[in-house]
């Protein structure tokens, strides 16, 4: 029987990052990743396929990455694994002996149950090159595309979908506004004009009621009653924890259906780990619960897996969620809770805002504006949360913001925090809104 | 006598933040900014008058931020301080009590004692928009242009000089590379390739012996022996605090001839506090002095100073030195200490590297490339410093690295740092340079 050190299930964000980290961890270590898919997609890619990037094929992961850190791959699927002998059988009937295995098994787009969802012309978000290919091809046939949950996938798509193309797209959103589970409503509200502005209309506070049609989906019916023409629909209300293969072998399952791990991300079985969406996750900030799936959050998981595997070096600390966009031009950011969600897990908050021009002075090309606003908790002056919107300079302002998060930074420590600043990169140093918005807070604090 | 409860003087960045800071945290008192100069540069802008916003009148700060945070603004300049008392004398007679007072009279150019310096056409970089219009219109006019002085003020004039212009310009630098009191040497090489491919030329390890012509001047001769014809000359060798007034009136000086200030930028005099190019400095490494002199640092001392006018809220920790810029479109930025200079304080040092696109996948648009390069200190893990290198993210993406040496982040805490990361703003997460340049770090610490 073929024997290796360490074997990776799944060939996803999760499951590369876990390899290469062992790979640097362990160098004398032989490492093998098995998944099933003949080619592996960039997952947060994937809306990007149907606008900008034009197609599947231009979204891949190349296998070079693996190659060059010398992980073996292995195109097949793991059919069981025996936990006492410790290895893994495929459905090409291999037998792979481990000495420690990841399972990085991903997620699953959720089908929601309502009426007529397996009709033709319904489409959920696979990672499958085919499956997206065919999902492309109809889009180029559609004069009438319904969106269902007007989440990221739901705001991506409808951006992407409008390039290039006469299409008229609703976007139907249960909650008051898109963007609601993440963003603050000032933002969401921003979010939604600029989707407006580009002729996508968003429906919100409503519900499908069912799919209208025969084989092929013709139209959705809302549970108000309103009817909308349809000859595609997207549904992206979301993803659950892939567990099947951990399920079938007794490893058990967190509150939120994901494999239960402990802080080193390993499962009940000490020689099993598990990294990424298929992944239990609790909140960095009171450790209960959370079912966000993030790709980053994943490759995060899997830097930590990936060095436990042979001894303990890195403890989870917690999700911290940190989500970007960009919609039409303006850049969408968020870590840590936002105002509401914080309020929700009981934090007496206080809120400080500043905006400025990413570039000074304003002459000065590309300049555009971005807004922070961060959220501490009352007393202590911990942040919490920050959101930026604007300028794309948001992608890695985000992470600073983060950062402080992480470290528990206070009210003064951000406003007092040595930032750089230049003409052509940032906000002039004296209007720096990551500075200027913990100032805020403390100047709304004062005034209590 | 006109009696004030807070007196600033100076009105560059230091001064407006100081100023501000007071506003915010105690929005009682009545604040007085003194300042000699109508019109107010951005001090960091003023290279990009001679290229990209044309002219000094597009980069001024806007006295509405004043106004709009209810500082009273007097154009007069302070002549003496009587600290007994508590009041100041202006050029124009005028006497003002304080119960503060704020230090923020900035920096002047340094005019080094080479033979020939006073003739015409030769340039400091004054704070001053009728001086930088003279500079301007003459740079117009300009056939040969000589910048003295490879470190930013030079590297930004000469790729600024050159825009639109058809005009010789060559910079002459003491060190083996331009830029190199700031960042590591492969970082220079590639600042140096760029600038000589836009028709720059630089002449380095050399020092200027004297200045050529009558009244004006007309070459430049070099300890070499070479001569270059010039008939216009910058210099951009660095500047010296401007403590004048507080000489004057005998507050001590530190070792780098800043106006000595305690952790809590208070000078001898608990009344008088000094902030920016005009007080003494200390690493935040070691607490030796250190004669850094950046915008970005002077409004974090004026955020401190201001807000302890009335009771200390906030220490300085000493100076983490950010700073970034941009030549052609090759943005390069450094945080902390670079590997030189870490290893000229005595740190045993381990440097990872990482480099990706700053997009995913890399089809997407404004793709870039962004390499990240950190320093830490071998066996604690602590990071001692960060180079980036490319996009413009590399402009917000410094202040993440510099938050992490801020908080004495370890090589583990950033390769499983929080991240987000986005198609449309940041490298995949599998790639994410912040995260991995820390994991190259670890490998090679493994690989001793």
């Amino acid at each position: 029987m073929k024997k290796v050190d360490v074997t990776v299930v799944g060939g996803s964000a999760a499951g590369i990052t876990a390899a290469i980290t062992c790979r640097r961890h362990y160098p004398e270590k032989s490492v093998l990743l098995i998944r099933k898919e003949k080619q592996v997609l960039i997952p947060c890619g994937i809306p990007y396929i149907f606008g900008t990037v034009e197609g599947p094929d231009k979204n891949l992961v190349p296998d070079a990455v693996l190659e060059k850190n010398d992980i073996e791959l292995l195109i097949d699927e793991i059919t069981d694994i025996e936990r006492t002998d410790r290895f893994v059988t495929t459905a090409n009937g291999e037998n792979i002996g481990y000495e420690k295995l990841v399972l990085a098994t991903g997620s699953v787009p959720i089908i929601p149950p309502i009426p007529g969802v397996d009709m033709k012309n319904i489409f959920v978000v696979k990672k499958d090159v085919s499956y997206l290919q065919q999902m492309l091809n109809q889009l180029n046939r559609t004069s009438n595309l319904v969106i269902v949950g007007g989440g990221f996938i739901g705001a991506e798509f409808a951006d992407e979908c409008r390039k290039n193309r006469h299409i008229k797209i609703t976007v139907v959103e249960m909650l008051l506004h898109c963007l609601m589970l993440t963003f603050d409503e000032d933002l969401c509200a921003v979010a939604e004009e600029i989707e407006k502005e580009q002729g996508i209309e968003i429906i919100a506070t409503e519900k499908v009621e069912s799919f209208l049609g025969n084989d092929t989906v013709k139209g959705v019916k809302l549970a108000s009653g309103r009817e909308l023409e349809a000859d595609m629909v997207i549904l992206g209300i979301g993803c659950a924890a892939n567990t099947k293969l951990a399920e079938g072998v007794g490893l058990e399952l967190g509150l939120t259906k994901g494999i239960q791990v402990n802080r080193y991300m390993q499962t009940g079985d000490d020689n099993i780990f598990a990294c990424g969406d298929c992944a239990e996750k609790v909140s960095f900030f009171d450790g209960k619960p959370s079912n966000l799936k993030l790709a980053s959050t994943a490759t995060r998981e899997s830097r930590i897996a990936g060095a436990n595997l042979f001894g303990v070096r890195r403890i989870n600390e917690g999700m911290i969620g940190v989500f970007s966009t960009v919609l039409g031009d303006t850049a969408f950011a968020l870590a840590g809770l936002s105002e509401r969600e914080a309020k929700q897990k009981g934090y007496n908050v206080v809120v400080g805002k500043s905006e400025a021009p990413n570039r000074h002075p304003s002459g000065m090309p590309e300049t555009a504006n971005l807004k922070v606003k961060l959220v501490f908790e009352r007393g202590t002056g911990i942040i919490l949360g920050g959101q930026v919107m604007g300028a794309k300079s948001s992608g890695e302002l985000i992470n600073a913001i983060s950062a402080c998060i992480h470290e528990k930074m206070t009210i003064d420590n951000i406003a007092t925090f040595p930032m750089g600043t230049h003409p052509a990169l940032t906000a002039s140093p004296i209007a720096y809104q990551l500075t200027n918005a913990a100032e805020m807070a403390f100047k709304s604090m004062q005034l209590d």
